[in-house]
């Protein structure tokens, strides 16, 4: 009798518990619904519609050297989607192995942001296409035309591009190059096992994860880190409560030693609510895309928490709190779409195309 | 009764020129039989079994930029399987722009030579794979130990060598990352038309195509270029008749005017015999690997045989000539496989893995 009490009571505690914990899910649910939003599966755009022929090109234009100068360079060099659209690098390698002076961004999911670049100076995917290909340390063409050039002495091209802009008299221009390439982009979307808890399976989210999310919120770092790609739908001070250079200088390598402060979004605006202004960068495939922030000075993703909760937030963290939180962050990782993966076989150049020069 | 007459007339005329053609064909085709075998689908090794496995792991190496000191060339840099296992470049760029000495052979079909790079200085491509990660213009890494050290700090990495290996007790090491890199070349395979028209089906090559194959026996070219590869089961001087840069310099571009004579296995063996001698490079999808020859200073496939025709068997070829034997060529032409075009998504580097230098 004793024994058989001790079981109902015990599955009467058990399912007591079990329901507690599907009312805390409930609730850590309806509070991550008020900052975070289900990935889309693909990122839209009024101006840019993405079609098939638009994507197949601008897959091919993505993964396309002749779009640099010397014929080495393509999109896919800085931005590789074998390492969810990063080089893994501080900072990249262009032209003549200049280096760039901020890290690369992840292409995965960048459609969703409100502008590009870290310092938000281009408002699309559109726009932002057209500028490494001329910028003089990165893929370094000589003008739009010359890109041009090359790109319609290879008939495969034109006729990819009349597929692609049918209702275009003269298809093959710049900012169709950068229409294909930024429609390609719009299907780099990557869904996580998060997306499937916010839209409503609290056990997408294993127990420690979930114990992350909510750390997450209550730190306070959804505060900047939230909507579909958890960042880059806003703009903040790197460093709100101490300069961050005195947070990250212990992480900078011998090989940047002297690396003068970047003044963010100043450099763009010339405004002094501007000074060490950058766009938060989204957390998405965020254990994938490391070295961190715009220096690419932090290598490890549990030290950039810390990093982060220091300069932004004021807070020292505790390691039971950094480890939740980067279990909770791991759980945003999501798979880099196939059809991306399938690399596309380019057509080859003419006599007409002009020659590469390294 | 006339029109009856004229029609049975024109029908065995017809007849009669078709069985002429085939009579012709199966004349051609055996000729051709004499030169040339159609390639096998895997090039086999006793010594390195093409398994699943190590196919799967050697595309991953393939493809993964950390097997270079900066971190950002891979295998596929030099040999992009997007532009048929070649770069497209005179001479490829290595470690900090550093330009290498030669061009860039394509992978595809390689595993068939004879010997590895143009010097035939390796004996197949399980000892080339180890050339270019630690050549310093190339690649550029310290030691084998230390692209073990970056290898092994990857548990995924760990494991999918235990998996290729399995009867190794420490599988990471620096043989075995060459074999696998070398069982994923072994499948890069590119059947073509010719092979089917070398397998009997004499209709498999245009008429074009076929005078073109004629042309190619009876001028000489086959001399050289035979074999399933129709190349690179030999060396011979560049420059038979004549010194090859008395041809060649016409075409060398303003970005290297001074390159200094190329002495080829001369440079390796020491032995006057060698002075000028190269590998024949296979012809297996030649109109997609220009540039040209050794040094890469030809763009234009036309030119290219024109300058063979004189250097190698003193004849200036007629234009009709070179247009049917670049006809014949590009009836070699195959596909990149498959399963090499799927990118493959890479393991992230752990806190063990060495950093990357720039």
């Amino acid at each position: 009798m004793k024994k058989v009490a001790a079981v109902i009571a015990l599955s009467v505690g058990g399912a007591l518990l079990a329901g507690a914990g599907k009312v805390e899910d409930a609730k850590l649910l309806e509070e991550a619904r008020k900052y975070f939003q289900p990935l889309p599966s693909v990122a839209k755009s009024e101006t840019n519609p993405v079609t098939p022929e638009k994507v197949k090109l601008g897959k091919m234009l993505y993964y396309e050297p002749r779009l640099s100068r010397s014929g080495l360079i393509s999109c896919n060099t800085c931005h590789n989607l074998a390492t969810y659209g990063v080089d893994n690098l501080p900072t990249s390698v262009g032209h003549r192995w200049q280096l760039g002076p901020r890290n690369a961004p992840t292409t995965l999911n960048a459609a969703f942001h409100v502008a590009q670049f870290w310092d938000g100076r281009a408002k699309d995917v559109e726009e932002q296409a057209k500028g490494p290909i001329l910028n003089p340390i990165e893929m370094a063409m000589d003008s739009p035309e010359e890109v041009v050039k090359r790109i319609s002495s290879i008939p495969e091209y034109v006729e990819l591009f009349n597929r692609a802009f049918p209702n275009d008299r003269n298809p093959v221009n710049y900012e169709n190059i950068a229409k294909a390439i930024a429609a390609f982009e719009r299907t780099l979307t990557t869904p996580s096992r998060f997306d499937d808890f916010l839209r409503g399976n609290t056990e997408a989210l294993t127990k420690e994860e979930k114990e992350g999310l909510k750390t997450f919120i209550e730190v306070g770092c959804a505060s900047c880190h939230n909507g579909v790609a958890l960042g880059g739908n806003m703009f903040t001070r790197f460093g709100i409560v101490e300069a961050y250079w005195n947070a990250t200088r212990d992480y900078v390598t011998l090989e940047k030693p002297t690396m003068p402060m970047d003044v963010g979004k100043f450099a763009v605006t010339h405004k002094e609510e501007d000074l060490y202004v950058f766009k938060v960068p989204s957390l998405r495939n965020i254990s994938r895309t490391y070295p961190y922030f715009h220096d690419g000075s932090v290598w490890n993703l549990e030290d950039a928490v810390q990093v982060m909760a220091k300069v932004q937030l004021g807070k020292e963290l505790s390691k039971d709190q950094v480890k939740k939180i980067v279990a909770f962050l791991k759980a945003l990782d999501g798979e880099v779409p196939k059809h991306a993966l399938e690399l596309p076989v380019l057509p080859p150049s003419t006599k007409e195309t002009p020659k590469p020069v390294r």
